[in-house]
């Protein structure tokens, strides 16, 4: 296991609430805050205050432990509870579409919901106590997963990645980020290469922030530039995220993963995906059946409030894309590297 | 030659003084600045007030007529007023390194001290009225362009453009514009996908709002996202403009073309550059020894005045990239549309 340390707590449930750095204010404030209702919390994940697959599965679990302790102030006999609290964690569910995480950690909590025998007071007990244990796996998954991928990075890496899959994007540690992280904690001579990834800014205001707290050495880019890096052969791999894996390995990822995925083929760069396995949604054969959530324009046309564009110009903005299995080297996780075909790699990791 | 009249005029010779549209400003403001010595016309190169090859070009040629009026105002002698003339005109090529169009313009009024029979005044009225000519030219040369152009857009076609190739990079047509206001001029059914272009955001401030300004329907997308539409269907050809082409055709323009280039090969998209002959340097053989101009770190972590990322985080900053011959399908030139093998059909234009 992995001996670094990061300094950042992502998402932790203390006492009644969940405590979590507010991500849409990052880099100019680090600062936390605590999410106290149901609908606070569904707020905070369609707004992004929290955001990244696996992060946001902890906080839909959060969310309806939220739920369930704003219910058990309603008087409500045992059957209404449970019902009521199912309701509201489909509504959780709901807050964004495309992180598979989010409806696997809600998922957890439902199952708890229906099966306990407890009372109000024991379910609401049960549900804290699961969240606690989703957050504390979360951590040692990422470490897992860490150490696997720092198994395939070449002593002295220049690694590039897109968007944060790092310790913002989940409990503490990251995905891809934990992969750098891991890497890093055996050889420091490993260095990164962020991509901005606009329209939000993630590479530059989370992954820039979040490594160089850490003592990583990074390397902010525009996401335009990854191929002229490339050719200059200053990328030695590249390490992303994932939002949601189809069971043929195709992977959903922020817009602009595909295109640094096709960039890393014409080079022939190792492109890799870092996620648990709680990622993977079996349930798809394809990417082609994977929701592609649809932002708003301001997020492209306007940066700290600013429009940089002429006012009526249209705008589409896909928040994901969608990398074809055949771009992916290996997506690693808490089981090991799977490598294609994947249909079988994948069957064979959930088996274990 | 097409019909379409842009309402757009970039840079003009007007009494004493080259005035341009400011484009630090755009789309904020849509102002004009009068330039009225040389050094000014320097800064406003290096600054790009005003920018875009051709555009820099005649701002170029523009810049020599300036200095020539304020050497005039030294009692030197002929001789001595060539000699520092000749030395202020080398100067004025340095203010921006990749786009020929500055070097070519430039020594177009190199020729004309040299040779000049004329007294000192004479020689600035022979500069002046070449900076006119090359102006009449460019807009001459843009519009054959766009007329060549518009033969391989198809019917109803969406055009992805990166950076701006478009009135605002010339004296008042565009180059890759070019080819969009003819084709739009036959059918108006065409449509523009415009890329953000980081670090400085042409894409997004300058072509939405020309095409805008002269109807054109047009979408704007961050970089990452091209690949998206592509795989959507929802691209049909990419056109490009170009700062510097090399005798091999291997094409350098504004960081993040390699990139779109790589994924319409991929896509199996057109790919095509648009440019006069004057961007062609049949000096150099490949695009290896094509000059990339550093810019500096502020581009990239900062936008309009406010940081984005981490303020500690390393940052490289090229402005240009090189798409290689073998991603291009043809470069639209006043003398038509050269395909590969781009030696000989660049050669041979340059003949015609």
């Amino acid at each position: 296991m992995s001996e670094f340390i990061s300094k950042i707590r992502t998402i932790q449930w203390i006492d009644n609430c969940s405590r979590m750095v507010d991500q849409t204010v990052v880099p100019y404030e680090f600062k936390y805050v605590d999410i106290t209702t149901g609908q606070q919390m569904f707020d905070a994940i369609r707004t992004m205050i929290v955001r990244g697959a696996p992060a946001i599965g902890i906080a839909g679990a959060h969310g309806v432990v939220l739920y369930a302790m704003e219910l058990a102030k309603e008087n409500l006999s045992r059957d209404e509870f449970v019902k009521k609290l199912l309701e509201k964690a489909d509504y959780m569910a709901t807050s964004r579409p495309t992180a598979v995480n989010l409806m696997w950690a809600v998922e957890k909590q439902k199952d708890i919901i229906k099966n306990s025998k407890s009372d109000i007071a024991g379910i609401i007990e049960e549900l804290k106590q699961n969240g606690i244990k989703l957050e504390n796996e979360d951590i040692e998954i990422n470490k897992k997963i860490g150490d696997y991928g720092a198994e395939v990075v070449p002593k002295g890496a220049s690694i590039l990645t897109h968007c944060n899959a790092g310790a913002l994007a989940t409990v503490g540690y990251g995905t891809a980020l934990g992969v750098v992280r891991s890497a890093f904690a055996k050889d420091k001579t490993i260095q990164v290469f962020a991509d901005e990834t606009r329209p939000r800014q993630q590479g530059a205001r989370i992954t820039t922030l979040e490594l160089t707290m850490d003592g990583i050495p990074t390397t902010l880019i525009t996401d335009g530039m990854c191929s002229y890096f490339m050719k200059k052969g200053m990328i030695d791999m590249v390490v992303v995220g994932a939002d949601r894996i189809a069971a043929n390995g195709d992977t959903a990822n922020k817009i602009g993963t595909y295109t640094v995925a096709i960039a890393a083929k014409y080079h022939n760069i190792p492109f890799y995906i870092a996620a648990p396995l709680s990622t993977i949604d079996i349930s798809i054969k394809t990417g082609d059946e994977i929701v592609i959530e649809e932002r708003s324009r301001e997020e492209v046309t306007h940066i700290n409030g600013k429009i940089i564009c002429a006012p009526e110009v249209n705008v589409i903005n896909p928040g994901f894309d969608v990398t074809p299995h055949e771009l992916i080297t290996g997506i690693i996780t808490e089981k090991g590297i799977l490598r294609p075909d994947y249909n079988n790699s994948i069957r064979e990791a959930f088996n274990k």
